[in-house]
């Protein structure tokens, strides 16, 4: 289905996992849009757009249909397979979509943002964040037994929600001095990875790890900043 | 459609508004179920079906279909009005079906959780609560401008998700001694409460309010002793 007139702008920045995943849906789709790069390293500098569009949160990714404005990336990603119907997202089964709906959040809490914060943290902290990250790896591994993709023969919701990883990952883990996409520790999630790098809409989008490298580096003192000092 | 052979069983517990969302969407299909209650009070006492069904949260509601199990509240619905097709409960336009998802988990967090909070958090942490809760009584009334329901002309997802708030939020007020749901501060969330009430579904599910405030007060009474001290 072709998008001609249907005015998709997508808000978001080049470093955000949770705006590549909604690209990366409407590439699936064959939808045109425009990306809208905001600066999100400075409060004081988001744009009058991103605090119209979402006010509550203030956060990126927002999609611009016609003007309306749909925020958070994973009910994003459904808008857009509820929108144009080629090429399914979710799986058609009700099982399925409630599991996927459920897998994707937790994925998102468990794993990325426990990366994130493994990036700043130490001691006690860090080892349970460690802990977390590895269950959440083991849950994946799990899934991928059996199938090509976590949508099964094809790619799906749960490939484009956890398609941060092959790269992402990489990235953090040599922020945080940590190895986990290794071929040996993961084999199912390491071939996945290599896999879903090489699926046509998603080749072309990712960016050079070094970048992501160093943007995670001053992520990491800007939350050392933050963080309380020891007592 | 019925629902014979169906196997469905709710896993849930009397007090909880989150377990009954879930049994006002089975009642709106018309699907017959059988509610299988947990104590939920001592989590050493916790059921292995529960276990068995929730290993990563250990929360109710479960939906048990032909043994399958299904969990959080706001997916089961929709798991639900996807396996039962008559009575839409998400609304058709893929817009609206979006903001849904969005309000119902927004409002659980700023709203239902928020009260909770309320009832054993004091000074400025309850200003703060108190705020928000406030915050998310507005956003509700601003939804229901020109509406019956949140769902338009018949009752919805949100009107489900929502649901808990005729019953429980007067409960919560008599515990935390606050008065929000009065006929002068948010009138259309007054006149939309009587209404729910007197949904056919709803009329004979609701709990006696003096029960649940006597729950309440143990659980206010149970979390003041596990907050931490003031220094």
């Amino acid at each position: 289905m072709g998008s001609e007139g249907q005015e998709v702008k997508l808000v978001g920045a080049w470093f955000s996992p949770y705006v590549y995943r909604v690209a990366w849906a409407l590439k699936l789709k064959g939808v045109q849009y425009e990306f809208v790069e905001q600066n999100m390293r400075d409060p004081n500098k988001r744009s009058s757009l991103l605090l119209d569009c979402n006010p509550i949160y203030k956060k990126i990714p927002v999609l611009l249909h016609h003007g309306k404005p749909i925020v958070e990336s994973l009910f994003i990603i459904q808008y857009i397979d509820e929108t144009w119907k080629d090429n399914p997202i979710l799986p058609t089964d009700p099982y399925e979509r409630a599991m996927a709906r459920f897998w994707a959040p937790l994925i998102d809490e468990m794993l990325l943002e426990g990366l994130k914060r493994m990036t700043y943290t130490e001691g006690e902290q860090l080892m349970k964040e460690m802990k977390q990250v590895s269950n959440a790896l083991q849950l994946l591994e799990e899934m991928l037994k059996g199938k090509k993709f976590f949508g099964g023969e094809k790619v799906g919701f749960l490939d484009i929600a956890f398609g941060w990883i092959p790269i992402w990952l990489g990235a953090m883990e040599e922020v945080a001095a940590i190895d986990f996409l290794n071929p040996y520790q993961y084999p199912l999630l390491h071939i996945w990875s290599n896999k879903f790098k090489e699926v046509h809409f998603v080749k072309d989008s990712l960016y050079p790890k070094d970048k992501l490298v160093r943007f995670f580096n001053k992520f990491r003192e800007s939350q050392l900043k933050l963080a309380p000092k020891k007592i």
